[in-house]
């Protein structure tokens, strides 16, 4: 891939549509002269040492990116990613979600999160002839699938021998290519310091996706090691870590058109899928999802009074789902509205024409596009009810159940030959999820989605029907809502399970204790096994055959892409990636035209004293007295707030830091525009911008609004 | 006035808060140096006249503006505009109101819709002593207003003893200056062009009021006249108008900052009212007024399919009350938002503290203010009954059986003693309203609207209830609404009032006639009767009270803002004004600029095939093919659709001719951006931004699109 690379920094012009990619650490040393052209001042070949600055100093937050911005493992996320944590420790009586939080001293630090860890990459090693390469070539479907499994696995546990240290086998390009990936994990993770929800998630839903914005995004956070310096758990003789290397805080900023580069951890991308796949998602799977979300965002709040411990207690589902439920609203419009289908086919035509073109292309590639279509087929044969039961998961009785089940069974393997998720390496996990689900756990909640989705379930066709769902539920071929709820009301005033220490009593218990137990949970779980490993062994044969076919496909696009000169990254897979570009604006319509930053001036005009639009009122009075002290732009005329990039980023990348041309830390990644949402399955140069909040704004917040002198002390501020 | 006129040009800096003002065409000399200066290239003197050119090409259209287009009577105004008449001649089976209609040649136009008419200005005549220095000062309260009403009444009959004229008397300044304003009266006006419903209403009721907007909303008239080229009914023999002047029609258009100007009849306007009333309107009868239309229009909704003949009747109907439901809530918004109220309580104290300054201004103006809020109070001490009864005007057999008897009865004293509206000269406008009613009628419909309305009433606290209503309705203290359906049934089953022949007859009949009816409706009107007079006798004596202390709060405003060197323009009162400034964006938010034009590809890109983004496919594929043709600008790298302005304009203002430095028409204003409808009420230069269809997007369409091109041949376009 290299040779490729090199050629694109000949044949692509600078600027606009170079923006587009996820780069691996190993990709950069040949993008090094487009890098420089830009506006890198550093050698992009020491950006490939992932033990060295910067690429030490960035965090995989667990679904989102932080980043080491002091030698004392002073960290700084988002706010949006801070936010479990920051609701663990609010109360009715201290909601320190809502005002914020500072602690003044270490002591002052909220003790961590029960399962909250960090983890640093330390190595990535090419694996894929150790994966692929070690398993017979004659297996198919599931075989091959748990071959390859078994495979990863192994090369799991060996990386993990070493203490403190989390391993997991990425597979790029849809299994073309395989890395061992090390990282070591930091169990001790405290919160130092957020700002006011209304400063952390100001504008809040109803800007979610949107531009113009001025969200302070940001929280921070410290980890903690043994006295040893050795990553431990909780223990009051921990002491701040020190991290191999911390990154500047700008106070400059940037401005229009400057170079800008992102590090982290985007979570998925398909911008690899078929035609067939991009037709399936987005007008069957995005379109009932939405509507299954809205659904349950209607029922939670229906059944939670707002500022009660029950909608506390969902605040962050709620967040999820609406955050997703917009998501795919935009997915739908930006699909209807852009013509990615017909785009997608087009590209695949070519791919299709060239396949059949000069050489030995048809013989090595000739089937692959017929064989995925029919394989992809099969997967979304039951589209309807896979979303309704998958959404069960937003049920906690029955996920519960289910999980402490199988946990009990997979028990009775070897470690090595668990299903992922079960093995030694995931109870803890597991073991904290069960303790902190009363967190996020209401029963009579948790009731009535069990009791729409079930309804839900019941409207499908007869022949998507379950029958262990039926039996154990009561429904008849008629459903009958209210004979539903009466079902449900019983089970769960019987039930064990919406007690932490009985939930945490069957953690170590072996099926047969299952089996014999009345807890009609526990009931259910026991009956609904087989149907589950059934289903699952299903999904694992046609997994096993993607995974022959889809490396088959990948080869063919990259063969493809290599003839036309033009580079291939890999679709996001949740590990390091970077990605540059500038920042700048851009027309989200014809006739209106988004500028690359927002002010406190804009801030303070959004301001309705009205969630979530509350800007704290000594926020409003420090605007309009212009107390922006040193953080204040010249361009700009104003503290900036956020700023737009066209950095080609995802979900995951959340928190990332936002560097300049020096790698110092110069904002925050934290959202796409309603535009971008789309780019997920295809990247436009001309709509798809990525949102970040400016340092200069933190630090403003930080210094004069919060007062956090503290944690500006011990930050290298450099201008 | 021309004093100050003089001195603002002096004074007041060229460019962005110059724009304000809604100027007579008599003010318009003392404008002439700063006209000059922005870019009009004619001698401003030459536009007070009224006879001359461009101003004897503006045409008052009812309510909107339009303005002559060529040497044949041919007039243009705005698709919304011409609404009414081009869905009059629609039908389920000729539905031109959807598909557009072009009339090749003379015979093919539209026949006139009756009633339909349009005014030209003649002159305009400072009758000040005529009115006020003609009533004896001492009349007070209804006595004062009938006063006023007579000398206003004697000088419009005076004026109307020559035919084909229609006069009236304006007052300016609320009663500080009295205007008579002559007109020359069409009656004959036929239907040229109209292009279809998906150009000349593209973007509907959800882009009404806002900006990108990609609206063709532009329709032609021709005017017709005797062989003798006197105006005259509508007869085969009558041949087409010739205007003393017509306006050329720019294809080269305007770019972003040049001069433009807008002549035309803006409707109302209240710049100067006290910081009592802003309150009162936004905090009661806009929010109120809201609810009431959106209820309206759900249940004109609800009882007419969509394109059945009831919905396509109740379409103007439905779009006039969505355009207000849109505006108030556009007012609400922008006045929690702008601080209206603190800035105009501001004002005020600064005005009080004028006049308890120096000289005798507090002899003069000390108790004005007082006064006025007093009489404001009592104007609106019963504002929700007041909004909810005005409602019932949306009812139409309450209303023409009130209207009928109220004929009747006022037929019964001297011409010169009759109530406005119902004056001889108001007969054939009444007959003509009789017969087109059907049009816009359905009887199931107009009884539910009648029934939702007398059930909010029959809610109203039991001070607020009228004997004679709750009699005829059988309203109880407790309220039925099925036992209300059954009454309205039996009302509506029996009622003649629905054929419009019987309609009719009874514009002949005499008081008596009615009284001896068994008509229900005009049993109602007849029961109504004393209710109604004695209601109009208070509103009357208050409106006598207001029209004296008025013109001397206006007094004190005109005083102060003259001791400050700044001029003042009346007060939209439907009289022909200019406004003028520039062509450009805004910013409608802080990191958002609106950019002036939009262009043929945002009209594609808007394009969802469903109503209303329902762009014509021979539009899109000629815009897919870049066919522009000579109508394209460089700058834009289009053809412009639409464009913004800092115009100061208003509801009536539609349809006015926008026009270049040498009064050549570069389009048409048809709305104002979304922060521009609180503008009514307080002129933002910052936010207030009028729209325009551009003169080449028309001609484009009417070339390229309809193949106008008899009309084309007919107008002078110039380059």
């Amino acid at each position: 891939m290299k040779k490729w690379m090199s050629t694109l920094a000949l044949l692509l012009p600078l600027g606009a549509s170079a923006n587009e990619g996820m780069w691996q650490p190993h990709q950069l040393p040949a993008l090094a002269d487009e890098l420089k052209a830009l506006g890198l001042e550093m050698d992009a070949n020491s950006m490939t040492d992932l033990t060295a600055f910067p690429m030490n100093a960035v965090i995989n937050f667990g679904g989102c990116t932080a980043s080491f911005v002091s030698p004392k493992g002073l960290l700084v996320t988002n706010h949006h990613c801070g936010y479990g944590a920051i609701q663990y420790h609010s109360t009715e009586e201290d909601n320190i979600l809502e005002t914020g939080f500072l602690a003044k001293t270490l002591a002052d630090e909220k003790l961590p999160v029960p399962g909250y860890k960090i983890w640093i990459t330390e190595s990535i090693t090419p694996v894929t002839d150790q994966v692929v390469g070690a398993v017979d070539p004659a297996l198919t479907g599931a075989a091959y699938a748990e071959a390859i499994d078994g495979r990863t696995k192994a090369l799991v546990a060996e990386c993990e021998a070493e203490p403190n240290t989390r391993c997991d086998v990425y597979n790029f390009h849809h299994g073309a290519q395989y890395f061992l990936i090390k990282e070591l994990e930091i169990k001790d993770v405290r919160l130092s310091y957020t700002p006011a929800l209304s400063v952390g998630k100001y504008g809040g839903d109803i800007d979610n996706w949107m531009w113009p914005r001025h969200t302070g995004d940001f929280a921070f956070f410290r980890a903690y090691v043994g006295p040893d310096g050795k990553p431990a758990e909780y223990s009051e003789d921990n002491v701040p870590y020190t991290p191999k290397r911390f990154l500047k805080v700008s106070a400059a900023g940037l401005s229009d058109g400057d170079f800008v580069m992102v590090a982290g951890y985007p979570g998925r991308t398909n911008r690899y899928r078929t035609a067939e796949e991009v037709q399936t998602y987005f007008e069957t799977v995005y379109p009932q999802a939405k509507v299954l979300r809205e659904e349950l965002i209607d029922l939670i709040k229906t059944h939670s009074e707002p500022g009660s411990n029950a909608r506390i207690k969902y605040e962050g589902t709620l967040a999820g789902l609406a955050n997703y439920a917009k998501n795919y609203q935009s997915m739908i419009e930006g699909y209807a509205k852009t013509g990615m289908l017909a785009a997608k086919q087009q590209e695949q035509d070519a791919l299709l024409a060239w396949i059949r073109g000069e050489g030995d292309r048809a013989a090595k590639y000739g089937d692959v596009m017929n064989q995925l279509d029919r394989l992809v087929a099969e997967e979304w044969a039951h589209a309807e009810k896979d979303l309704i039961l998958g959404y069960l998961r937003y049920n906690q009785m029955t996920n519960v159940a289910q999980r402490l089940y199988r946990l009990a069974n997979e028990k009775q393997k070897p470690d090595l030959e668990r299903e992922s998720g079960y093995q030694e390496r995931d109870w803890d996990g597991i073991k904290a999820g069960l303790e902190r689900m009363d967190r996020r756990f209401d029963a009579e909640v948790d009731k009535m989605i069990l009791h729409h989705l079930l309804l839900r379930y019941a409207a499908l066709p007869a022949s998507e029907r379950e029958p262990v769902l039926d039996r154990v539920f009561g429904l008849g071929a008629e459903v009958d809502a209210d004979k539903l709820k009466t079902k449900l009301d019983s089970m769960y005033a019987t039930t064990e399970l919406t007690d932490a220490e009985a939930r945490l009593a069957w953690f170590d218990k072996a099926p047969e204790a299952f089996e014999q137990s009345n807890d009609p949970f526990i009931r259910f779980a026991v009956a609904n096994y087989d149907t589950v490993m059934a289903n699952e062994k299903k999904e694992k044969d046609l997994a096993g055959q993607l995974m022959k076919v889809r490396p088959d496909y990948m080869a063919a696009i990259i063969a493809f892409n290599q003839s036309q000169g033009h580079p291939v990254y890999a679709d996001a897979n949740s590990s390091l990636r970077l990605t540059y570009g500038t920042v700048g604006g851009y027309s989200p319509q014809d006739g209106l035209v988004a500028t690359p930053f927002t002010t406190m001036e804009g801030l303070a005009k959004k301001a309705t004293g009205v969630v979530p639009f509350d800007a704290p009122t000594k926020q409003l009075e420090l605007i309009a007295e212009g107390r922006f002290g040193e953080f204040a732009d010249k361009a700009v005329g104003s503290v900036p707030v956020n700023f737009l990039s066209n950095l080609d980023t995802t979900g995951g990348n959340s928190g990332s830091p936002t560097l300049n041309g020096r790698a110092e830390l110069v904002g925050l990644l934290f959202d796409g525009v309603y535009e971008s949402i789309t780019g997920d399955w295809a990247y436009n140069p001309e709509l798809n911008r990525s949102i970040h909040v400016d340092s200069r704004y933190m630090l403003w917040v930080m210094k004069y609004l919060d007062g956090a002198e503290n944690l500006l002390d011990e930050m290298e501020i450099v201008d």
